[in-house]
């Protein structure tokens, strides 16, 4: 992206809308799928540092919560934040997505706050791409009935992802919550699919892929019973962000090829706390870089598990700045005190305005950079 | 402050400047002394929750530098994080801060983005600040004599904060480099003191209190002498931010009373970095509970071992927040994709305007709320 040394770069939900527009959902997630296909395949520890995400548990009155950050550094270039809240009332109880985020983008040469955009359509859309990617490596070819177990936010962008890789002739929709399954075949309808709602028995027997995004509470889990399932079944489990919260049952994932994004944090957060680690398959770059490796897997089960992982949050922040700015999108903002005297943090705040920086109007305005 | 919870308030660089025009910089400095001296005094565990900050290593050409996240929890209210650059090269190669920042406040119930700010200003004052607290708990009574080793922006807020507490007589700089030694009796002009430049030994010989804000580089400290000093010196060492850099001789650490921000913090990155952990005193919460009980030292050596603290971030971050809110400054932005359905990440991305939430005007544009 152009860089401005004094300004930031902000990314609203307007300017997502006008990517949508000009770029269409389509392209945008089978652009991700690419991306982020690619730099799993090309991932290297010494260009790219990720770091295991840490956080706050939030102590909300049923069910506990987390507001995390997610670092990740392209060494040289960026180091990509996202700050990431898990409220798993928000939607009954404040209309609000379960998880809430923000991406930030800054400058390693500098420190200086590139740019800062929405999180919650970012992590919806790179957590759907990710599951693709795994699910292109690990399901069976000619799957084409996709489970949803959970129809919340993060089951339209599962749906969305796969369906871009796998011609699905039928989607079974599975959730504990009414409200959140009547509406499901209306939210992704814009894929015109055939969307039923069915017993959990039901979508477990006749699912060829399935995606777990569930809010289950700790210590709740799993959401599925895995008794009846196809032998080449590949599951998504995306749900664990927390310890002890998971989806899957134990002697189920200890019979396929688990393979988590990210090790580290997977044997804290995801199905793989549940796992002794000989137990636990290639994590996602390994699978990415080695694919024919583990192909006879395609006709076992096998089982993604999708804990979020920093690299994601990295490519999509930067695709989708990358459409901001060749659309000339976003609106650059004097946020940090910086553009005065470098070694007074009072240039700029103080005594009459006089110097050419602080001539400039302050106010927020859309630049006109067409 | 007064919550949005579609909506992130944005605090400028403008906005700042609103604020300390209405407020002054005098009383903002003492409201965030008091502030933060209440806070200190106050500290509870078991309400505020304080992380060590962590942060990735920046590999500039010659000088390293670090980008850092600082989180903190009051609970059951916010989390605070700053997002804090050390890079010592940006004055002389980009014209930009040392140290450049920005504060984030997050709603604990639902994981919102509640407001953005600058936190170049919001660093420079707190430090400021905390150096002024300490130094009162520790200092000789009828401290007249400051001396500064370091004379960049750090240094403008330490004379600043110290001089609203002790009646200074005399003021006397140091520093490596001409221009910044050169430039320094301008930047503080506005506080009417007596500022002489100096050898490094006549600093040492003649000042009654002391403050160390230098870049130095790594395992090139210490960056004074130690030998000349007042027997009752109280030094504040604000420039430790990394592994390996200290400003302090090991020496004069080993017979003063060392008093660290945050003690695990310190260990890793601040003057307790040189000392066994039965030589370090009392942090600065400790100190703060019990100023009586350290009383006898103001007539011996202390240092105020300053790494940075996420408490104070919290305190200032607060206080400008509160300016904010009563001046009606501020631009809340719809930032993060909220505010349709829930269950939806493209409800507010795709198709027509229709939803009430999507006929919004979604420009940014600054609220009349006065």
């Amino acid at each position: 992206m152009k860089t401005d040394a004094t300004r930031t770069l902000l990314v609203t939900q307007a300017d997502l809308r006008s990517i949508v527009e000009a770029v269409g959902l389509d392209a945008l997630m089978d652009q991700l799928i690419h991306a982020l296909s690619d730099a799993l395949r090309g991932f290297d520890g010494s260009v790219t540092e990720v770091r295991k995400r840490e956080g706050f548990m939030l102590d909300h009155p049923r069910q506990p919560g987390v507001l995390e950050w997610m670092p990740v550094m392209h060494r040289g270039h960026t180091v990509t934040v996202k700050m990431v809240g898990y409220s798993p009332l928000n939607p009954q109880e404040h209309t609000l997505p379960t998880i809430i985020a923000t991406n930030s983008l800054y400058d390693v040469r500098t420190g200086h706050l590139l740019a800062i955009m929405d999180g919650v359509f970012a992590t919806a859309l790179r957590t759907g791409a990710a599951s693709a990617v795994a699910t292109r490596c690990l399901a069976a070819p000619g799957s084409t009935v996709l489970g949803l177990v959970g129809t919340g936010a993060q089951a339209v962008t599962q749906l969305h992802a796969i369906s871009r890789l796998f011609p699905l002739k039928q989607v079974l929709a599975y959730d504990t919550h009414p409200e959140a399954l009547q509406s499901f075949a209306g939210r992704v309808g814009f894929l015109g699919l055939d969307v039923r709602p069915v017993s959990l028995a039901q979508l477990e027997a006749q699912s060829d892929i399935i995606c777990t995004a569930t809010s289950v509470a700790v210590g709740a889990g799993p959401v599925i019973s895995g008794h009846e399932l196809k032998p080449h079944v590949h599951i998504n489990a995306v749900g664990s962000d927390l310890p002890g919260k998971t989806e899957l049952p134990r002697a189920f994932l200890e019979r396929s090829l688990v393979v988590p994004d990210y090790l580290e944090q997977a044997r804290v957060e995801g199905e793989c706390q549940q796992l002794s680690p000989n137990k636990i398959g290639p994590d996602l770059v390994t699978l990415m870089k080695n694919p024919e490796r583990y192909e006879a897997w395609r006709q076992r089960s096998t089982v993604f598990d999708s804990t979020g992982y920093a690299l994601e949050d990295q490519v999509v922040t930067e695709l989708l700045l990358e459409h901001a700015e060749q659309l000339g999108l976003g609106t650059p903002v004097a946020l940090e005190t910086i553009g005065g005297d470098a070694l007074d943090p009072y240039s700029l705040l103080r005594g009459p305005t006089s110097s050419p920086a602080q001539a400039q109007p302050l106010e927020l305005r859309r630049a006109a950079r067409a």
